[in-house]
């Protein structure tokens, strides 16, 4: 067990270093050494600097670790990166050119065309633009990859089996999200107490964008987007963790309501055989009960590594309809970038 | 002023009862006289059996009245009637049949063809069934008429001039629903702390159907359905008042951007130039704020009987899709059915 | 009605300075002429510079008022002050000097002698200390008034009764504080979701002293404090506005609890007579019902402007026990001023 | 393993019975064999009867049990009982004249001199009451042992370091009481948004007598209250689990701060060594950040088996005050019982 690979995480202090480093705390493969935050961290110990916000104990043995600037010369195998998107884009640029795979949360590079946006369950071969992006940006042993927005996941991975299935021509998507994704003080409590808030900042854009690439083709250097589109509604609402969807698909190959339930039921992901030790079992939990998912009740199915769909049914404009529930810390953010390490680990690209 | 209509209470120590009692207070026109309710209130005064929860006090004038049993032998012009679905049925006709104008915020009777399903600014020509009713049920005077559901009425006000304007193909409808709907004990507090419950009984099938009726049009004596389709997705979110919709809407005459927003902000409906006392000056308020409506903001602009429209925009799948806000227990409900019988009396009907 | 007062409002855009223009929106003596804020919101009309967050919509009449840096070249009357107290101090001192009086909310100089820290109904002698003070800072006409802090407030109203008929020894408090009272950004809403927080900064050293001022009695040039003793715990729940308060008394003189409940239901406070416009008519109203009073439910009794007190019984340890509810940005802070300006107004200070 | 105690609980289906079950999933000691509930569930399973509210799954091998009545012919060596109080009496009662020892979480015979009303940190004497009760009442081999009410328990346990170093003369308490005291449907979600219920049916009465009782004497036969007096104002707040206690203590011996921290901080129970499985390693947790405990954030300390306090500091009243909370479903009532079973079988009892 001496031979865990040593893990930094860039933003440890903010709600999903806190997440990272808690789904960290006994990971069978790596071993948190390194934690870097703001210049006002720096210096102190992790107890010190990180205002704790889980309601789980801080994990005892990264207490003493003294908060480091996020500077690319920490004594570590990789990071993990969930710094805010308006200074991620330089600084993981500095770690990935300073030789450290960089395992990224922000939205600054998942567009770009040479960095892989990846689910594991989804589209584990998009890795393979990580040779072509040391290439292209001259990047030695580091590379960057990212995850998707924390909705972006929910909505992708309930749709994977439909995807795989039937194809999809047109998604339709209400989001009401936890408070949480918005960070530890972004949104005022007297902003949501009795109160729903409409509007997320660039959140439709993600949601409308990022299943395309996820569900494209890799085509050698490039990944081809899938040509369904998406329209998104994001919406505030008052719940602490865990994003709720309301879905409508239009399908490619039309299908009858039990091929529908079947597909949700039976699927298995591509990763599934890995057993990699973030992985839920099934990372679709199809509910039955008529009115789940619920986040208060269900975001910790399968230790918060799952979606939970439920009220699978006709949709009288589009084709089906469901709700989709997904922890948007875990499954959404800190444990999604977890997965991606623990893929990398096993293609052997760390 | 001794010229008021009296005015009869049905179901009174309910959340709409009280809603009603309260917007009757110095009505121009009406005067509540007497108040109905479950045996269990009945001989006491209103002040002791009804427990009164709405932010203003009770009304110093009704505090007096003793609570009647629900029986046909009122001492008054007519009756808004907020009984449970369950046994308004049967308890409305018999007051009909009595002689009463029976003005119901239930659902019983509101699919019925020969009974006037009514919003004053879309349909107010739907009160012409109300002979035809007398007729085939064998009413004297007294005769039914209903209004929407909350959520319906939320939906349609924003459709209106929508409709009037492109015509609709279809539309989609994610709602987020206030506690209020569900009545005084209706949710549960642990049932909605840090959550969202995505099923309300029987809400789907009324959103979905009953705009349907109300755009429809009368022939002679019975309404021809509008031909549009309508697929609802219904949660309920941890908000006191106020309903919240995303709607996506496919129109007929396709139309630029510009003219759609102008559409909803030139609207003026038929019923504009009756100056009905409970009538908003504008049905449909459009903010231009991109993070409103909002529910606890928003819910009490023209004390609540306008509908309030913001973010109107671009949908990829469908036309347009934009955010509409109403109070479901004032618009969605007591105001709605006040707002009814403000157009029976200018109508000569009451 | 040209002979209003012409008001001017430093730090009109935060949230006590929006209650004070929605408050002064049709005041019969003050009109608000001028706005001021901090620099970033300079030069930009209210409308535009203004996050306005009142479930009322802005008065329509200083919509369009440019706000000004807050600097003592305004074109007032008199100042209403309800800057951070960070900043407060230095600025209030400065429009003194230059002339204005100032009326503030902040808790710069609300302990200092020559300072009057007044709620009108319970020592507008206190006044008298103005002469004092203005000579004391060389102060020509300008001079600085303060009302007490939120909490302060609800329990020192509540007081006024019992102190008057029986006097006190001692008070234990336990306040359960709502959101509004930390201001707009106050409270993260993560902290505060399902949530309850034991701590506000400072708070319980303001509660534990500014009613001793309050209840001291006027030696000529100095306040002589009051001499019982207060023990405060104050604690942030997620309500949005009213701060509701548990309080034990122990008597100096014993009183049964008729004499109790009837000194609370007699009493009429020394201005009662003055008819100031925003005096409540009762500033201390008593609830019967056993569950009352409840913020949602009574925090806008009489406008906001009367403390609510419910369950008055007997104290094993103490002699007598009670609930407390008062509206924190209504009686508590806009509206506690603005009675203060009505005060001084009568008084001929301004 | 085969050598587990049956247990069957009484009220199965009820928020405290869920809690009963899901703590006794993987018992060292006990299994639960035998699931009673009101007749409606009878018959049924507890999957199918059960509406499961906790968020954590239902225990996998209680699934498939059938659902009885609450009578006395059940298989199993001792019975839970969360019934609710209106008819445990009588049913308890008929358990263990039955010859069953009924573990009860009811208020019923809490205040009974012969049954015992137990803390196991605080009296795990006053269980020899058992041969006693037996022999009053006729019971066989069966007897009843009660734990507290949820609030007393938060505030005793925070009591007995205090109570045994120092000797108490009077406790004023303030309790912010989470929804979950009032079971599922306890409260209604229109009383607790936005706001507080300053008044909890028979709560004050419970938590000023029942600490007298835990804290007294064991003279033979019968139990000789404490001689301390208690005043407790009960509130309800906004929180799903967790109850939150503001407490001022007068001394009996006077003590310096550092003595109380000390007694806090070194406090031993009297039952640590027997090492009972569900017992904390502390029962007191003392905190030292200025803002906690928090609900949200502190109630699974310990798994929720111990009592948080924090804040402790000089009173201007009394001698000290500070906060505490402890989770009352699990401290406060089905981990209360466990363990109170717990030191049965330790004692010999069961």
């Amino acid at each position: 067990m001496s031979k865990k690979l040593k893990v930094g995480i860039l933003g440890a202090t903010g709600l999903v270093g806190q997440r990272l480093a808690l789904l960290l705390e006994d990971h069978p493969w790596f071993e948190v050494t390194d934690l870097a935050a703001s210049d006002k961290s720096t210096g102190k110990s992790y107890e010190e600097s990180c205002s704790w916000k889980l309601p789980y104990p801080m994990p005892v043995n990264i207490m003493r670790i003294p908060v480091k600037p996020v500077k690319p010369n920490l004594d570590c195998d990789f990071v993990f990166s969930s710094l805010p998107s308006i200074i991620a884009g330089e600084i993981e640029c500095s770690f990935a050119r300073a030789g450290y795979p960089v395992i990224s949360n922000s939205s600054s590079y998942r567009m770009e065309p040479d960095i892989p946006l990846v689910i594991p369950e989804i589209n584990c071969d998009h890795l393979d633009l990580i040779p072509f992006q040391q290439k292209n940006r001259n990047f030695d042993k580091g590379f960057i990859i990212t995850n998707p927005n924390c909705t972006t996941i929910a909505l992708a991975l309930s749709l994977a089996p439909v995807v795989k299935s039937f194809g999809v021509n047109s998604v339709q998507v209400t989001s009401m999200q936890a408070l949480s994704g918005a960070g530890q003080n972004g949104i005022s409590s007297l902003d949501i107490i009795d109160n729903v808030l409409p509007y997320i900042a660039n959140e439709e854009e993600k949601v409308e964008t990022e299943p395309l690439k996820l569900f494209g083709n890799l085509r050698k250097d490039t990944v081809e987007y899938a040509n369904f589109i998406i329209s998104a509604q994001c919406n505030r609402v008052n719940v602490s963790d865990g994003h709720m969807l309301t879905v409508s698909v239009n399908l490619q190959t039309k299908a009858g309501e039990k091929q529908i339930e079947s597909a949700f039921n039976s699927y298995i992901s591509p990763i599934h055989y890995m057993k990699l030790p973030s992985a839920p079992e099934y990372p679709v939990v199809v509910t039955s009960e008529k009115d789940r998912p619920q986040p208060r009740l269900d975001r910790y199915i399968s230790d918060g590594m799952a979606c939970v769909v439920g009220r699978i049914r006709k949709c009288k404009v589009s084709d089906y309809k469901y709700v989709v529930l997904s922890h948007n810390t875990i499954r959404g953010a800190a444990g999604a970038a977890i997965l991606n390490a623990e893929l990398l680990k096993v293609k052997g690209f760390i």
